[in-house]
């Protein structure tokens, strides 16, 4: 396959000699590059509609910036009429201020094989983020550990179609609020050479994530690129809460990435038509990155959308839902016309276990993301119980399914090897296909592979004892955690880390809320 | 929701209106028609040089009619130069042909609100069809019975989003070969009052098929109107068997609709490569509907295509395919521009259980079918391993989930109402949509919500069992089969549809091959 580089996990001196002998092959795919369409699922007055409406949101209703002074005055200085601590903002102004942030960017990882480019027609593709609890098949459900996070940064590390480290991939309950991020992010910068992202729960976190990124790409290479993409949720409905805004405040006066993201459950958060929330998800994102480009205009921020249905029998948050759909769709729409990369998608799914309901809901969701036009695809596996629980099995299973996307965004080849012409005539009516010229000179790249699914015989497969996905599953997390080698990294750069970590946790008592 | 309209089962006589009182409520939704665009994998460009190819085959490879002398000559009446059995038709003349063929067609159900539109902007939903084996939750795997088909034809008369009773919802093995149509045919015309296919594994099993429609809707009815839709396989490479065309030739001549359907595993009975795929399912489809015309011009006819992959290392179909995706999407685009209703999509998989690895495949591809404007999907649901076995629990799990497809081709509206300014207005930021008046004006209609998942909270579901989507699925199977009551059925209809059963069956041995 054209889009995978192989290669071989490396160590230095002698004991990574000794390792390159036994080392396992490690392949992980480009980030994607879509050669089909988008599907656009609004027309053109539909989309001014929304856009209009959004602007009439923002310059009547305005939005709340809570307990930051700093921010409304800058506000004030750009011209929006600031009330207390709601900022109304004049028609077309906030589209004017977004108008400096970048329509593309590289996020740079320490291993530039690895780095990524979002926005234009790419999708990079991060794991989970924000779990509590795990689930593994043997173990059940129970709160996560830092060493589960280092885990699954492993499996994300070894993952093919997997092109990004993530962040919180659960949260580490174990170790104090306070210093979780240090061990956090030393655990992506150290057991994966993937790109990650850097921590937002406070802005001296976020300034943490800076520090510790200049120790691994060195100082002078943060200040002018782009090495961390970091979620800033906003309070939806219409608000702008000081501590991730904070957190947007540091990263992008460092010219790190910030996703701008409304995180929205329909019917709750947000109108319960999908309209209405396009159209508040679109006064939301113009706020915060407008408010990004105040900071430093340049400053990279993709639009973000976190958007699901609620079953209004019992207010749960239900996944993989057509109304989920529509309105990751018309996100896509509004923020190719906004010129910004798009944050969408993911494994959603509401189900306890990674069963059916999983992965029809996670499925649903999957290929609205690719079609819809997503760049940055966050939860993109692992996802499990309404994000309460990242799942070892499922990470495995959607991480495989990652691959459908890969080779579906790749369309249709119609040079004359793709016609097959000489084929249809070798072969005839009534042959068979299998042993002629054409098939053996495509069949390894023709068709996509499942690594996990059982495509054996029924008494084969019945023979090996009848082993549902889970249990696949649960086998092939083994085998990798088993089969992991960490990535090289300069001895300096490690020791660095490490005293910084430690010099950190050492600074502050712990803290546990 | 405004596309299903409620009834309930209804008896006739006294029993009835006992029935009546204690009648399972019953909602079928009217068949889909979309609101939202079809998605165009190919450009134009690429459209045009597969049509081309396809004439290329056809004219130059040619396609075999096999054990079929009348078939020859009327190919050499319309033009085409007949070598053997081998028609090698001229550039354009398939084509030509094809224009007589309606691009919409109604078929007709015995009750006139199951009337389907097979066609434009329409999606028919169908059950499975053909497998040897069922599999229950309890059971496991086994040959299906004439009893299991009883069961599933009740299962899809009861399915909210099933608009079609479809055919040989699995093969009844216990009942012979030569008779099991007559037995499948009853089942479908007094257990249901959807509609239906025919028979088509003998050309005089197409005419007993049309022998009874005329006993149930009437014979000036169906002389006169389309009550059935067949499946007609093309024996892929470019074969058409004399049984197949025997099917289509009764079934066209009494003006009955017919699938026209190459059934491709690629890289085995087509090209390993999309567009070489696409080209042969082109030729093929030309060539079969031009015979339809050929037959009786006017005579309704679907663009049938399916297709799937190979596992390379096994050989085993795989279901859910990027590549599968391609075909679908493309072979959409040549039926709409050969004015032809489109056949493809269906709940595919490959896995030995309804689970995760099925769910995701099955998901895959009922998404897809959609998007590709499928107007008349066969196998949406039921269908596991392959095809090789009807599941009870997946054809609830899919059933359900095709709900999800009705909601998302309603598309977005973008009136007042779906704009939900007002709702904006009211809630303000940081404020909350759960008790607004616009969430209390449309929360019932506004989210799809599935009728099987689980969406309780974590301690709920764990002390109800910890029960996963399969073992809902097995319960509510059972439920389903003791609520099923039978439709009305005018009395003397149903003794003549007994009495054409019997007499059949006494008048010929029993064969089991």
């Amino acid at each position: 396959m054209n889009e995978v580089t192989a290669r071989r996990a490396r160590g230095g001196g002698g004991s990574a000699r000794r390792a390159e002998r036994t080392a396992v092959s490690l392949e992980t795919a480009r980030f994607i590059t879509r050669n089909i369409p988008n599907f656009e699922i609004l027309n053109e007055e539909a989309l001014q509609i929304i856009e209009w409406n959004a602007e009439t949101v923002l310059e009547e209703i305005g939005v709340n910036f809570l307990e930051n002074p700093a921010a409304l005055q800058r506000w004030r200085d750009a011209g929006a009429d600031v009330r207390g601590e709601r900022v109304h903002i004049p028609r077309g102004l906030a589209r004017k201020l977004c108008a400096t942030a970048p329509s593309s960017f590289t996020q740079h990882a320490r291993n530039p094989a690895r780095n990524v480019e979002i926005g234009g027609r790419s999708l990079v593709l991060a794991p989970v983020y924000g779990p509590p609890f795990v689930r593994d098949h043997e173990g059940g459900r129970r709160y996560a550990t830092m060493e589960d996070f280092r885990n699954f940064v492993k499996l994300g590390y070894m993952s093919k179609w997997l092109h990004h480290s993530g962040g919180t991939v659960c949260e580490p309950t174990d170790v104090p609020v306070n210093k979780r991020h240090l061990d956090m992010l030393h655990a992506h910068m150290t057991l994966s050479d993937k790109p990650f992202m850097g921590s937002v729960t406070e802005p001296s976190r976020a300034e943490d994530s800076v520090e510790m990124a200049k120790l691994l790409f060195g100082a002078e290479f943060v200040d002018q690129n782009t090495v961390m993409t970091s979620l800033v949720n906003i309070n939806s409905p219409l608000t702008f809460d000081a501590t991730m805004m904070g957190a947007l405040e540091v990263y992008a006066a460092a010219n790190q990435a910030a996703i701008v993201s409304p995180f929205i459950v329909g019917g709750a958060m947000a109108p319960v038509t999908v309209a209405g929330t396009l159209t508040q998800v679109l006064a939301e994102v113009l706020a915060g990155v407008a408010y990004s480009q105040l900071i430093r205009p340049g400053a990279p921020v993709i639009f973000g959308a976190f958007v699901t249905s609620i079953d209004m029998n019992s207010g749960a948050p239900t996944f993989g839902t057509p109304e989920a759909a529509h309105i990751t769709y018309g996100a896509g729409q509004l923020a190719r016309r906004l010129g910004l990369p798009y944050r969408s998608g993911g494994s959603f799914c509401g189900s306890k276990l990674p069963d059916a309901q999983a992965a029809y809901e996670t499925a649903n969701s999957l290929n609205v993301a690719l079609m819809s036009g997503v760049n940055f695809m966050l939860h993109a596996c692992g996802w499990l119980e309404g994000g309460l629980v990242s799942s070892y099995e499922k990470f495995i299973m959607d991480a495989d399914q990652l691959g459908t996307l890969h080779h579906l965004a790749q369309g249709v080849a119609v040079d004359a090897n793709g016609q097959g012409m000489d084929a249809i005539r070798e072969v005839g009516p009534g042959g068979h296909y299998l042993g002629c010229a054409h098939t053996q000179a495509n069949f390894k790249s023709a068709f996509w592979r499942s690594d996990l699914f059982d495509y054996k015989p029924f008494e084969t497969w019945e023979e090996e004892g009848a082993r549902d996905t889970e249990v696949l599953a649960a086998a092939r997390v083994k085998k990798l955690l088993a089969d992991y080698q960490r990535p090289a990294l300069d001895e300096a750069v490690a020791e660095s880390l490490s005293a910084y970590v430690a010099r950190k946790k050492e600074a502050a008592p712990d803290a546990f809320i």
